[in-house]
Order: structure tokens, then sequence, then C-alpha cells
């Protein structure tokens, strides 16, 4: 039988298609300047691990000055504390009472970890059933109170409806009022640069008006969270935001490369691929055996790396690719994902490759922890 | 910790969300209602298990008269003959030597389990490291010849291109000329019947044309297999196929639901849902748990099940809800996916309810033995 582990330290040549793979100088460089770029605008990092779904990627971050991770759902967090990643944000609503005794557990883990748990809400009644839950617990978690600055998904109205919230996190022991979760995901992916300035200047006086009413009513605000891949300099330079929540930066993906470049914010690299095969060859097109179940297609088809050869979708497991020069049976096409991260969820494992995906060699297995982790 | 077997024997209304969820009895439905179309028709049934990847779903179809199943990928055959599954035909090329090495391997298996493994060539290269990697083998593994009929993906041209390789297959001791994978997958989703009908009638004259072919060559085609669950009872009906690879009639998805029905054909239910909860609620919306990590959304946006709410995009982790009457906060919503294949493939078990989604119980826990299986 073939083990995965079999793959450590073989040509990048001998991996098995298709599988995901990353070229680990690339995700260093952008590890780094990401790294560079929060130091140098005084705003810290939490880079967001839904993205990766991998402890050790975590730990990587935060061993770079990231100051924790957020994730999308509790199974997430859970997946990574379990691999001792001890500073975790949710930074979405959890409303559920059987996950909300999950998140009493893992504020207690954390805890235990030297770390802390962060949750968002934006209800009263989500509230309410955080506070149930989590009642009598000692220690703290921060809780944000997340706005709705635009994307028009979760979120309360900017304004005075945080006042009553921030007012009822401040009557529980075992909550701390941690302040504004702003983050619009739409404008992230707005082409134009011109057009992310004017979207992230709307959220940013959300946030300011937002703040500005809980002040009045004698509620400080410790910190504002929010920003991604596309927009996240603009945040920076806000003054408002303390917490940048970027997490394509590390991978990126054929979206984000298509956005017009900011000129604030540091270029990244693509360092994520999809390494797929050549099964079949006709005189009008070649196939791949890398299909929709090998990365998600959600915001646009992949790119082909390297090769003037253009991917159409060939359904769940084929990918049809058309050019002046087809490449031949049994030839490696490099795919750049359209979207990292439903991309990763789709697989087990990263195959990390050092030293160039042509010539380089199989450095690393990394886990994909939390794959999968839905609820 | 929370056990995912704690779920067995507990209401539907305590699934936590997002979940995948089997309407059992509505499953139960349409593997009879198939099953009896095979045997008035008399043509096997091979239903494609790239659908649901799971070894006890296969032995179900095969219990209920299926000859065996379709996979397309070397894995998937792998973690289904693991679990005994026996008769496993890759509908689909394999064209790399480590890959064709286990193809050799899962030949031996399915033969000690009884069974027999059959796989499909389209190119006289793919056939020569096929007849290597099985060379001296005993025991004879079935291989078809694929056809491109329509569709433009994998597949030789009909007619004679198939005759040299049928003369090549007959030369390897290891190998049997199966006869033609047939398949065209775009036809599976025109809406119109009539379309549908015109589609298959090309089909059907390309399969004629290369079984004259090879006919006039002095080679018989003990076998034509194809079809999927849009057009199976044209293919039937043909007088030529001989065997039906139809897979999503058993869970069904919102995209089928969508043809036009063709009265030849049995009608199908839903049986696969995606259970996801309110987790926020605006004037203008609500927002539940399940996004794209938990459905496919390649062939469409999931439908609201039994509610006037129509489900927008929400991204990776949610889904906006929107109607007349929106639903509160911690209420259930059920998804109908888009595409049911890569909706399971995001899935590492289905939970099959007995007695309705809403007063339903857990019955059983069925996992998605080949999730992740793309290799």
């Amino acid at each position: 039988m073939h083990l995965l582990s079999d793959i450590l330290g073989r040509p990048a040549a001998d991996i098995d298609t298709p599988a995901l793979v990353i070229d680990l100088d690339a995700m260093e460089r952008n590890l780094i300047a990401m790294a560079a770029f929060a130091a140098q605008h005084r705003v810290k990092l939490r880079p967001h691990a839904k993205m990766h779904k991998s402890a050790t990627i975590a730990k990587l971050q935060m061993a770079h000055g990231a100051v924790g991770v957020c994730v999308q759902k509790t199974s997430e967090a859970e997946a990574l504390a379990a691999l001792g990643v001890n500073n975790i944000y949710i930074s979405n609503e959890v409303v559920s009472p059987y996950k909300l005794k999950r998140v009493a557990a893992l504020a207690r883990e954390l805890e235990a970890l030297g770390g802390q748990l962060a949750i968002a809400v934006d209800s009263p009644e989500g509230l309410r059933r955080l506070a149930q839950a989590v009642h009598g617990q000692r220690g703290v978690i921060r809780v944000f109170i997340e706005i709705d600055v635009g994307h028009g998904r979760c979120g309360l109205a900017p304004g005075v409806a945080a006042v009553p919230l921030a007012a009822e996190i401040t009557r529980h022991s075992a909550l701390k009022f941690g302040g504004l979760q702003a983050y619009h995901g739409r404008a992230q992916h707005f082409r134009s640069a011109a057009d992310r300035r004017e979207s992230i200047a709307q959220v940013i006086a959300h946030v300011e008006a937002t703040k500005a009413a809980l002040q009045s009513a004698g509620f400080q605000v410790p910190l504002v969270t929010g920003a991604g891949t596309g927009t996240f300099s603009l945040e920076a330079a806000s003054g408002v935001y303390g917490e940048l929540q970027a997490g394509s930066y590390l991978f990126m993906d054929r979206d984000y490369a298509g956005n017009e470049p900011d000129p604030a914010q540091p270029i990244f690299e693509h360092a994520l691929f999809v390494k797929s095969q050549v099964m079949s060859v006709s005189t009008s097109h070649a196939v791949v055996d890398a299909g929709h179940k090998s990365h998600a297609i959600d915001s646009g088809l992949p790119a082909v790396h390297g090769l003037a050869l253009e991917y159409a979708n060939g359904g769940d497991e084929h990918g049809i690719v058309r050019g002046a020069v087809l490449p031949a049976l049994g030839d490696t096409v490099w795919l750049i994902p359209g979207h990292c991260d439903p991309t990763v969820n789709l697989h087990d494992h990263l195959l990390g490759v050092r030293g160039g995906l042509t010539h380089g060699t199989v450095e690393q297995i990394i886990r994909v922890d939390a794959r999968g982790a839905l609820s």
C-alpha cells in the first residue's frame, strides 16, 4: 500500500495527482511581507484560519507576530485548539445552545493553554444564549459586536444599535466587551482600487459612527477588527482599526490576483497550486484530472500556471485545457485556484515543496486539520 | 466531548448544523424505482458511486440488483474495495504509471473478493501503459473504449478509431475488450425533454457507427455502457446500451429537478438535504450557517425546502435567505443542494433520517468513505 509520507523528500515531479501543493518559498515571502506590513503600521495581525484550516500554519503565523487567528466555526476552533493553537477569535455568530456549550468548553481549554477565546455577536438573543452558556464560568471571553458595514450579511446596523448590546455584555462576569467586528467581504474583490477605497471609506465612517455612539453612552471600544486581503492597507491606515483579519495573502488565488494592485499593499505571490495531469488529448483540447472536486470554482475557474493554456470547466473530475500548443498525455499542468479557502477545504493535506514547483522537493506534509469542520 | 454516534436514535431536530441529511424513506423509494426500471427494460444498472462515495450505499444498490458500481478515480475504487465492494468500473482514463500499479493491485483485490475490475481507455498510449502495468497478471480486467459522443471531453472520435484499440486489447492476456464507454454528460442537464431526446439520438448514432466499425473489423462489442439521471430512459430504449450508469437518481438535486420531466422516466424525490440554522436576522434577510463549504454551487444555488424563501450566496460559510416571512434566529432551514455529487464530497458523513425531516429520527450514520479521494 502507498503511504502519504512516502512522498517526503522526493521530487515534486513524483507527487500523485491531483494534489494541493504549497510553494513554501513563496508562502514564506508572503508571510514575512504581511508581518512586516503589520509591524510597520502598528496594527495587530489575526489572520483568518478559515483559509488554511491548519494548526501548523496558524502557529507559523503566530511565530511571525500574529496575535492569534480568526475562525468562522466552532468546530474549526476545536480542531485548532486540540493542536495547541491558544488564541482564537470566532469572528462569527453562534446561536445554537449545543454549540455554545462547546464554546464555553473551548474558552476553558484556551485559557488552560495560556490563551483566550473571543467571539462575535449581533443580536440580544444571541448574546443572551452566549451568556447563559458561560454563566458562572471563570475566565473571560472577549465579545465583539458585529456591525454590518456594507456587506449585507450579518451584523447590526451601524450606530446606536450596538449600545444596548455593549451594556448587556458588561453585566456578565464571564464576558468582556472586546470591541467591534467590521468586515466588508464583498469590497475585498472590487477590481478597481478606487472602488475599494470608496467602499472602505464608507466602512470606516460606519465604524466611527458606532464608536462615537458607544463612547457617548460611556463605553470605550478597546479594538476594531476586520479587513481582508483586498483592502487591509486601507483599514490599517484608518487609525480606527487595530487588528487585521486578512487570510488569503498567505496563499493568494486567481481572484485576488485579478484586483488592480493598491500601491500601499505588499505584493503577494501565488503559493497555492493544484498539480494535475493530462489524462486525455484530442485534436482540439487536452483533459486534466482536476475538476471542481479538486478546486473551488465559486470565484471563477483556475488559471494555468506557466503555460499558454486556458482552463475550462470539465465537471467534477475533469478540466479541459485549450491553447495553441497542447500538452501531451501524462504531462503535468499546474493550476492556480480561483479561490483558496474552499479549495483548501477539499483536501486533507497540503504538500509543501521547497525549491520551486518544477525542480523542487517535497519538504512538508501539512494536514488540513479543520477540513470539513462546518459546524 | 461530543461523539458523532450520540446522534443515533435522536430526533432530526437535534442534528447539529450544517449537516448533510438523507431522507431514508425517499432514498429507498428512488432506489426501488430505479431497480424496477432497469429490470423492466432489461438493462444492467451500474450506478455511479462518484455521487455518494459510500461503500454502504454501493452495497445497498448491489443488493437491489445493480451489477456493481462505477467510479471516476483509482482512489475511489480503492476506498470502496477496501470495504468489500467487489465489482467496480473506473469509467475514466488512468495514465499515470504510479496509479496503474494500483489499478493492477485493485484488480487482484476485487478478484479475491469474487468480483472484477473494469476500466476505460481512449488512447493507444493509455492502453500501452495499462497493459504494461498488468503484464503477466492472472485474472482479467475488462477494458472499455471511451468514445466522445458529444460531450467534448475524453474519448476517441466515434467510428473506426476504436478498431486498433480493440485489436490491441485482445493482444494482452490480462485484458479483455469490455465494449464501449459512451456518456454525454452535458446532455443530462438540457432542460427540455426534446433537446435531450435529440442529443441522445445523436449519441446513439455515434455508438452504432462505432459498433459497426468494430464489427466490420471482426470485433464483437459485448456491452455499451453510459447514461445518466437526465437521459437514461432514452439509452435504455435504444437497444444498443446494455448498462446504465446513472447515479444522482438516488439523492436528486435542484439541478436535475429543473429538467422538464420525461414521461418514460420514473419520478425521483429529493432525498439529500443540508440542515442549516438561522444565525442572524436583519430587517431585510436572514443568514443561515451553510455556505458553499457545505454545498457545491457549480450547478446553481440550493433551494429552500418547504418555505417560501430564496437562498442567495453568502460566501463560504453563510447563506442569505429572503422572503415575505423571514425565519427567526435559531430556526432550522432545510436546503436542497444544487448538485449532489460535489456536495456529498464536502462531508464526512450522511445522517440518515427515518420518518421525515421534521419529525423523524436519525437511524443511520453513513460514512462518505471516498470523500476527498481525488487521485
